[in-house]
């Protein structure tokens, strides 16, 4: 897999989740990927508690993802700077986020892990 | 540790750098810390490889370090974007970066993780 192909794969992450389209991001993961959002929380395992995570909260909510700066790539591994916009009730919220995703020789998601904390919670 | 020690640690690593002060930038490590910058390549292990690094590296080079966007912290780690400014030679280049701090229990960092590729680098 190239830096391209991470890149390409990022590119369809943001997509998806903003086309509110499920399965283009559930096709990105390996079957036994892991997910930890935000980082230090109770770890996802395997592709159906991934998908329930994005079912019930991004495309729910019906979140929207600006990315904030340039996918990096090093190694087997992506990062990439985000902020995601929350458009529920009276105060338009945003979180900044940086995700993190580690890449399988298939070129799937094996583990993904999102960096924000309540410090990067705010008003749009 | 707090998320606060945490964003202020990664304020510190910064200007240190910007300061051409290696002490500043040694005191954040662990002395049992790994470095791998960037990510892929081989890890180094202690606080006098680490010493190495910094001191041919950034320090002899003359960066200087431009945040790109706020540190996001969650659990015992820290991520945060910026860009490498290297005014070397006729033609001044930039890398963009995303650090990953991970913090032990006595606040030093014991994991510093760099994503950045060569898609990352080019002119300011």
């Amino acid at each position: 897999m190239s830096s391209e192909q991470y890149a390409h794969a990022v590119q369809q992450y943001i997509d998806s989740i903003n086309a509110k389209n499920l399965q283009g991001i559930i096709e990105l993961f390996a079957d036994n990927a892991t997910l930890e959002d935000p980082v230090g929380s109770e770890k996802l395992e395997g592709i159906e508690a991934i998908r329930g995570f994005y079912e019930n909260g991004a495309i729910k909510i019906g979140v929207q993802i600006e990315s904030t700066g340039p996918v990096r790539t090093a190694g087997n591994e992506a990062a990439f700077p985000f902020r995601v916009l929350i458009n529920l009730g009276d105060t338009p919220s945003r979180i900044d986020v940086i995700d993190v995703f580690r890449f399988n020789d298939a070129g799937k998601v094996e583990s993904m892990r999102a960096y924000w904390g309540p410090e990067n919670m705010g008003p749009q």
